[in-house]
C-alpha cells in the first residue's frame, strides 16, 4: 500500500516585475513562507525539489537546488531542479509526490521560481522559445504568441469562437486577481479595453497574453503521517498525472485540442475516482486566453468547440459551475515560468482551506490544476482534496 | 516493502567533439541503443527522465523531455528533465529510481546528454559557471579551473600532494580509456607529457582537466519483475543517495574535503549493507584530477591526505584494490555535463555484466558511482550490484 501525500504548508511571493529582488531573494521568501505556514522545523525537511525553466539564461545561475539548500540553511539535504518548460513547477510537485510515495523522503520543500525581467524583452522572448521545437519553430521566428495565434485562428475558423470570447477570459481573470494580493495585475479591465489593446500576433492582443513576470511559490509536502503532526488542515494530492505530445505544433492531428491535456486530465480523474463535475475549483494554464478555452474543452467542462460559449455563459466565473483561475491565472496573477505550476497548487490549497478571501469559492472539496509546457507538448495534472 | 529497481539495458554514444551530430541525434542514438540492449518494446516504456544541465544555453533547446518522447516515437509518455549541475545525470537516475519505487512507473528510459561544442569556448566556460555560485564566484571571474586550483593548492599545502600525483591520475585514466571505444581520448599519455602541458590555473594543467565534450548515455530502468522478463543479467541499484554542500567554496569548513561526498557515500554503503572494500569498481567524478584524489579520501579508499600517495601505489589501477574510472573517467572518456552521471552507470553495468573488454575488472560484484555538481555542492552516489 503506497502512502498518501499531503501538502502541509504553502507560500508565495508577490508576482510582478521585481526590480529590487534577485532570484535568491524570491526563492528565500517563498521558502520561508511555506515553512512558516506549515510549522515544520527546517531540520525536518529532508529534500528540496525546484521547478525552474531557464535560470541559466535569465539570471546566469543554475544549480538552484544546492543554492536553495545553502541559502535556506537546510544543510546537506538532497536538492535538485526539474524542467519541463512552462510545466516545470508542476513537474517539481510531481517529482516530490513520487519521492515521498517511494518512501525515500518524508517531508520535502518544493519551490518554483523564475526571474525573467533581468534580461531584455528580446532575450526573454528568445529564452521562452527554447521551450518550443527550436529547429522547426523558434529558429524560424515562430514565437509562442505566433504559435498560439495559429491555434486561436483555427479555433475561430472551426468553431466560430469570437474575439469577444477570447477577451472575456481576460476580463474574468483580472476580476479574480483584484482579490488576490500576490497577483501581478490587481485591477479589473473592461471588455472594451481588452478588445482595443494592440495585436501581438493577430488575432491575439496584448491583453490576451500572460506577462513576463518574476516570482516564486513554495510548498511543504509530506507523508500523511507527518502532515497530520503539523496541521489540522492537510490538503491531499489525490492524483498526479502527466502526458506528452509532439514538441512542434505542425506534427499534431489537431491544433485546436491538446491531447496531452485530454489524456492527463482523464487519467487524473480516474485515479482519484472522480468526475469532472466533482471538481469545485480549477486552475488552467492560460498563457494565452485561447489556451484556457481549449483546456476547458480538453478537461470536459465544455463540449468540444463550445469553450468560448461557455465563457460567455459564465460557467468559469466564481459562482459558476466550474470556477477557473480564481487566482487570476497566468494572465493576471502573472507567469514566472517555473513558479506557475507551484502557484496553481498554492491557490488550490488556499481555496480548499477556505482562505481565499474575496475570491473564495464556497464549499469546495476538490480542486484541479492543469500546468502545460510549450503549446501542450507537456501537460501535468494534479487533483487535490481536503 | 518497496520494490527493487534494476537496469535492464544501457547505451552510449561516442563522446567527443561531434560536429556532425546535433543534440537530437545523440539523444536518439543513446535512446535507441539502450532500448535495443534491453530488448524492451518501445510501448512498454512508461516515462522518460532526462539529465541535462544547460541545453537552453548550449543549443537553444530545452523541453528535452517532450523532445525525446517525440523523436523516439514513444507517444504520450510523461517526460521531464532534471538539473543538478554536473550531477544532472546522476540526479536523473535517482529520480527514475524513486519513480519506479513509488509504483508510479514500471519501466523508464533515463537519458543524459549535453552538446557543448556548438558555442565558443568563452560561452562554454560562462555556461559552466552557472553551476558555481554566480554572484560570489562566476561573476568575479572564478571559473571552475580556478576554483579547483584553490582546492589543489590547499591539498598540496596541507598534505604534501605533488604535481606528479595529480598527473598520475591522468596517466591512469587515459590508459583505461585506450580500451574504451566510446571515450573521447583513446590513447595513453606519458607522465612527462602531462607534467609539461600548459597551466590552465596553477597548479592545474590542461591535462589535469576534463575536456569540453558532446555525448549522450541511456539506461532502461525497471522494476525487478519487469527486468527479469527482459534479461538474464539485470543489474540492481542497491543504494541511491544524495547530499548537498554550500554552493560557494569559501563558505565551507574545509576545501580539501567534499562533505557532500562523505555523507552520500557513507549513507549509500549503509543502505546497501556494504563496506567500501566490498566495492570492486568505482567511477569517481574527476572533473579535475585533484577531484579524484579528494574523492578517494572522501569515500574511504584512502586515508585523509593520502589520496595522492594511494594513486602512486596503484590502488586505483585495474588490478589494484579499488579500481577507479575504468572508463577513462571525465578526464579521458569526456565530460558532456548532463551525460556524465548516466555514463558512469553505463560503465558500471558493463563491468558488472563482464562486458568491459580490455578494461574489465575480474570478478566484480559491486560498483559505486560518485557524480558531483559544481565544486561538490551536490553529490549523488549509486551502488550497483548484480
Amino acid at each position: 500500500m503506497t502512502r498518501r501525500v499531503a501538502i502541509a504548508g504553502v507560500g508565495i511571493s508577490k508576482f510582478g516585475e521585481l526590480w529590487e529582488q534577485s532570484i535568491r531573494d524570491i526563492t528565500l521568501e517563498a521558502g520561508m513562507l511555506c515553512i512558516f505556514d506549515s510549522g515544520i522545523r527546517g531540520g525536518d525537511i529532508d529534500a528540496i525539489c525546484i521547478g525552474n525553466m531557464s535560470a541559466g539564461r535569465f539570471t546566469g545561475q543554475e544549480h538552484l537546488g544546492a543554492l536553495a539548500a545553502d541559502m535556506g540553511g537546510l544543510g546537506n539535504v538532497p536538492s535538485y531542479s526539474v524542467e519541463a518548460a512552462c510545466a516545470s513547477g508542476g513537474a517539481a510537485v510531481r517529482q516530490a509526490y513520487m519521492a515521498i510515495r517511494s518512501g525515500e523522503h518524508d517531508a520535502m520543500m518544493v519551490l518554483g521560481m523564475e526571474k525573467m525581467s533581468d534580461v531584455t524583452q528580446t532575450e526573454a522572448m528568445n529564452t521562452m522559445s527554447v521551450a518550443s521545437d527550436w529547429e522547426w519553430e523558434g529558429l524560424g521566428g515562430a514565437t509562442f504568441p505566433a504559435l498560439y495565434a495559429f491555434m486561436a485562428r483555427r479555433h475561430m475558423y472551426e468553431y466560430g469562437t469570437t474575439e469577444e470570447q477570447l477577451s472575456l477570459v481576460t476580463v474574468k481573470n483580472h476580476a479574480n486577481a483584484a482579490h488576490n494580493p500576490y497577483a501581478q495585475f490587481q485591477r479589473p479591465v473592461p471588455l472594451e479595453v481588452v478588445m482595443k489593446s494592440g495585436f501581438i500576433a493577430d488575432p491575439l492582443r496584448v491583453l490576451h497574453s500572460s506577462p513576463i513576470s518574476d516570482g516564486a511559490a513554495g510548498l511543504v509536502m509530506c507523508s500523511e503521517e507527518k502532515a497530520r503532526e503539523l496541521t489540522d488542515t492537510p490538503v491531499f494530492i489525490e492524483a498526479s498525472t502527466q502526458a506528452s505530445d509532439t514538441l512542434a505544433l505542425h506534427d499534431r492531428k489537431s491544433i485546436t485540442r491538446m491531447d496531452s491535456v485530454v489524456i492527463s486530465s482523464r487519467e487524473a480523474l480516474k485515479k482519484a475516482g472522480l468526475k469532472i463535475d466533482d471538481i469545485g475549483v480549477i486552475e488552467l494554464h492560460d498563457s494565452f486566453t485561447i489556451s484556457e478555452i481549449m483546456q476547458m474543452e480538453d478537461i470536459g467542462i465544455a463540449k468540444k468547440g463550445e469553450g468560448g460559449k461557455a465563457v460567455e455563459e459564465g460557467i468559469t466565473q466564481i459562482g459558476g459551475n466550474s470556477p477557473v483561475n480564481t487566482s487570476g491565472g497566468l494572465k493576471a496573477r502573472g507567469h514566472p515560468i517555473g513558479a506557475t505550476g507551484v502557484a496553481q497548487i498554492v491557490e488550490l490549497v488556499y481555496q480548499l482551506r477556505g482562505e481565499a478571501e474575496g475570491r473564495q469559492v464556497e464549499g469546495v472539496e476538490k480542486g484541479m490544476a492543469v500546468n502545460i509546457g510549450g503549446t501542450g507538448a507537456t501537460s501535468i495534472v494534479h487533483i487535490l482534496g481536503r
